[in-house]
């Protein structure tokens, strides 16, 4: 790869976890580099004076700016929008219309519906004719259509455990698409880095909760690309829970098996035969159970498969580091797929345990 | 309540964690006091000594002994035992032949039928003659049989999150009995105090998982009391999950309303009418969630409830402290109703929230 | 007690956690009731709205209001000011000219001098005559002024644990007062429950950091009590850390004995003799060392005490819980006092461990 | 590095968590494979098996093995030995002998004297004639004496944070040899992977404690360094706590200047003169405070300075990650020296800020 030329990155969200995650994996990264770092609330401090763990390590020079369509255009050949769904739309037809390419973090390209949209974020979508362009990021399905976009909608985080997890019974037939449910657990970066009551630390330590409740924006999506590997229209419950915890999403999801009789062990093997080209989805054996600390850090979706012969179902627990896998980690991927490099360029593949 | 006279409590199993806790409980009590406490390791040392936060509290001189069956009988008016499966089924008749109060924290004198016990528990029972005389003890729904049972099977702690969280919309005719999902997550002090790699620190922080799929124990015990409620036979899906968290449980409980078009308003005015008359739950307003904090070290059992007219689910979100309402302050509880006591003496109405 | 009156309290701030933690005292005091809570950014709720777990507890249905002094002259016999240092010196003349009893959670009234107040807090004082009047409450050192007190200043949390640690070690003549230093570590619900970055949850979790130094405001409130101990001007090292967990404090302290040879007995029966009749102060035997927990929820002050012959220091580890005994505890023992009540009324004496 | 030749790496130990983060390490190092795992509880089972965490990356594969020195000989360059203290001295000899460089994580080889050894370890030492030569594993000072070693001493966690917050006000002059306190606060991955009821995470959640006073076993490597550095005897008190977090130590310093009025920004020059040739010591600017979480996964010892002019001391704060920089990290850099790597071979610079 020494021939490589080095990919100019721009990132417009630093102060979240997502930007923070990402500006780490950057500083790793043997062919893109971070040019440009955006930020109203921070601009004009050096990276490195923001995060001092990213002190002297490549990136902690660049100058925190206000985002500039025309100046992002100028520096970067790529630029992730770490910033809230309904402020995307607004910076992204610039930056395609400039030839720049764009990975976007929020929910703003995700659903193909423009109304479906504004149904759910009760906001009038701004750029509906870049929707049907936008290739929703799963690198493991759609990695032929990322080599060739210009603008990601990367997965929301849920999504991506669920439908990881689901696409394989599907898809194998091994489960009625109706009737799903997805009980799903988030550490706490999930709920973002804005200040509020409900995230300072006494308020989650040693406390669990469920929120969002009937009707949390990952629904659609969930259901949009759950119908799409069913090939009717699904619709599902999807509930979300904070866990104390820093990282990591568990997705327990319950479905009925087409026939009641089918043997773990068989479950299994349709899912491993699904994944065998798929080096970051591990499906773990009959009988054990992943945890979310061996994803950590990483782009792996574990899987662990139980059949429940006395009521009929199929549960699966998925798991995925909601930081990297389910956002910063994801949008890298398919950067390196959009500029042209191996998906894995600057993924590290080892999860720290503990 | 002066002229009351002081119920001698003994309590075999201190060093688990719901030992612990009715240690505390009793210290605090106006009209119990402990006057044994037996542990097989620790036996010969001051309590206080073996729990420094009990020094200076009634209790902390007694000096822990071995269980004779013979000795509590002469000490005791009650007897607390927080010993596992199996080895309660061997205190217990003695205990009961020789006039004593007995509670039972372990599953042992919980299922009716010993057919199912040894099926689950893979162990033949050793006092089957006393499983119909065990009145389970759960307060709101047995107060009458529990003022006059010599033997209490003490509710596991998810049972008790679940079958309280089902019992008004199950009695109220709102949900199918069929099909329904309990998806519960419990904080680590549920694991038990033995130690072993998989509870150590850094194996429960900052991780999350799930456990005992799909056959967990207390999965008879839920499905035997909800069954008893619906009037029919029950099989459900119950699957736990460890929160690295100290103490709560939360259930997230699915389940088809019989008229997908219920209201919240109308669900919540059936639970709010059904435990009118029971001061330790807590029907939240529609909109509103529970947490795990709302209940600590409390008796209260706190749910939310949300229908999901997408869906035509009921979700009831229902949680409990897993070693007081679950443990140590149900049985304390249910000792009082046996010795005449209101049924709240020594349980404190008021749960720290952080 | 039953032909005690109740006494009428009011709580003004509400939604910090001092706040919250006497509220839920006050739920359980047998002779003190809540009749007035206030909150500019809550006023016009329900307090068990605002506060779910404190719902069908004792004032649960109190409105939250805005303070004011005259309704406050009316309607409370004690008023507790749990608001930040310069809003309680302009709120407490009013209600101490119109009779009503004081405890105030802030520093305004804790340091003797003014000007001393002025170089630290950077504000002038507005209420100085008040200052040589209010009362330090400390209940082991000062109940006979407490008794008599119409305004005391409830001390703070960190000096809690450092002036009980060195009092019988100054007072007994063992150690050096000079080059003492206090290295306090303190959970999270310390820093108050203000939103910031700095205390979301995924900032403290799985973290450890130092912060205030060296120039921390309680160093002068801990100089000028334990100058006053040690009947000596004394300067000491303060060092405050964070530690990721909700309650607790833990200072551990180091100083030079007189007499480097001093065992660590004798200096364990010095101290057991000088808190004799605390019932709150428990001195643990040499060789053990206490740990938060051990004082959860509770007014206990443990104290391990180590010698080091190599180095001829004495380190005394001292913990409390930082909300009860650390504030409002100690303000309701001190509010006790004030109104001719036992101390400890509606004080649990039971700190849960886990 | 193409043409360099891959180092085969044996690791005996590796249920600890110093063996499974060296594992984590290795799977990503370019030229250093792990070829031999040793266990005498796992033995036959693939590494993968045993952590899930490792399953499809480098190293899941080789089969745990019973440790046999001349299978080691055989198929290792060098040999990492995260074994108990007493174990390590009896494996090094033979392999040492055969050939095989040897980092070993326990303190067999750190204490030059074995008199101070038995003293505090308790155990004669039973390979006292390689304790002059092994060379002590800090890589910023001892590197030309690592590039040679045989055997390696690799440092312990809590001297390794002291020692280098130390080394450059000691050197530079700037404070007093004697009367230095180090108080210090771990993580609880520091307390070790074997259970016990003092680690479960009941235990040690929401809660905090000082342990191992006054003599913990590093009190005399920490003497040992600190006095070679200071040219000159050195007695210090050395106090460690357990934070309820996975990862990290941060040590608070206090010694006294030796011109009181030193300021901190000349302390900061001095350090940063220092250090500057070090890309693992960041001496953070004056007024800025380092935070465990700035350095997790990494090797960095970052370090905050303070000085107090009304004490006349000089309080540095230091932090590393205990298992990376601690532990496996600068355990891996030795071996890299040992084998003629560049000393930051596979070891990541990017720590994961949350």
């Amino acid at each position: 790869m020494a021939e490589m030329k080095t990919i100019r990155a721009g990132l417009v969200g630093i102060t979240g976890y997502a930007g923070m995650e990402l500006a780490r994996l950057l500083a790793g990264h043997p062919n893109m580099r971070l040019v440009m770092a955006c930020s109203r609330a921070e601009a004009g401090r050096r990276l490195g004076e923001y995060y001092p763990f990213l002190e002297k390590l490549p990136g902690a020079d660049v100058v925190i700016s206000v985002f500039d369509a025309e100046a992002a255009v100028k520096q970067c050949d790529v630029v992730f929008l770490a910033v809230p769904a309904g402020t995307a739309m607004k910076m992204t037809p610039a930056l395609v219309a400039g030839g720049v390419r764009v990975v976007d973090f929020s929910a703003d390209f995700r659903l193909r519906d423009a109304h479906v949209y504004e149904e759910w974020y009760r906001l009038p979508h701004e750029a509906p004719d870049l929707l049907t362009e936008a290739v929703y990021g799963l690198p493991e399905l759609n990695a032929n259509s990322l080599r060739r976009a210009r603008l990601v909608a990367n997965p929301g985080c849920y999504p991506t455990s669920i439908i990881l997890g689901l696409y394989a019974p599907l898809t194998g037939g091994l489960i009625e698409p109706d009737g799903i449910i997805a009980d799903s657990k988030s550490g706490a970066t999930g709920a973002g880095r804005k200040p509020g009551t409900a995230t300072i630390f006494s308020e989650v330590a040693d406390n669990f909760r469920a929120y969002g409740m009937p009707r949390h924006r990952h629904t659609p999506e969930i259901e949009q690309e759950v119908s799409a590997i069913a090939g009717q229209e699904v619709r599902l419950s999807f509930t979300p829970h904070l866990v104390p915890m820093n990282r990591g999403i568990l997705s327990t999801i319950y479905a009925r098996l087409k026939k009641p009789g089918t043997s773990v062990e068989e479950v299994c093997e349709v899912c491993r035969e699904t994944w065998k080209d798929s080096p970051w989805v591990r499906v773990l054996d009959p009988g054990r159970l992943p945890e979310t600390r061996f994803v950590r850090g990483s782009m792996y979706c574990d899987m662990g498969l139980v059949t429940d012969p006395r009521t009929g179902r199929l549960i699966i627990v998925s798991v995925i580091d909601n930081l990297c896998r389910g956002a910063a980690g994801q949008a890298l991927a398919n950067a390196n797929l959009m500029c042209g490099m191996p998906v894995g360029a600057g993924l590290s593949d080892s999860a720290p345990l503990v």
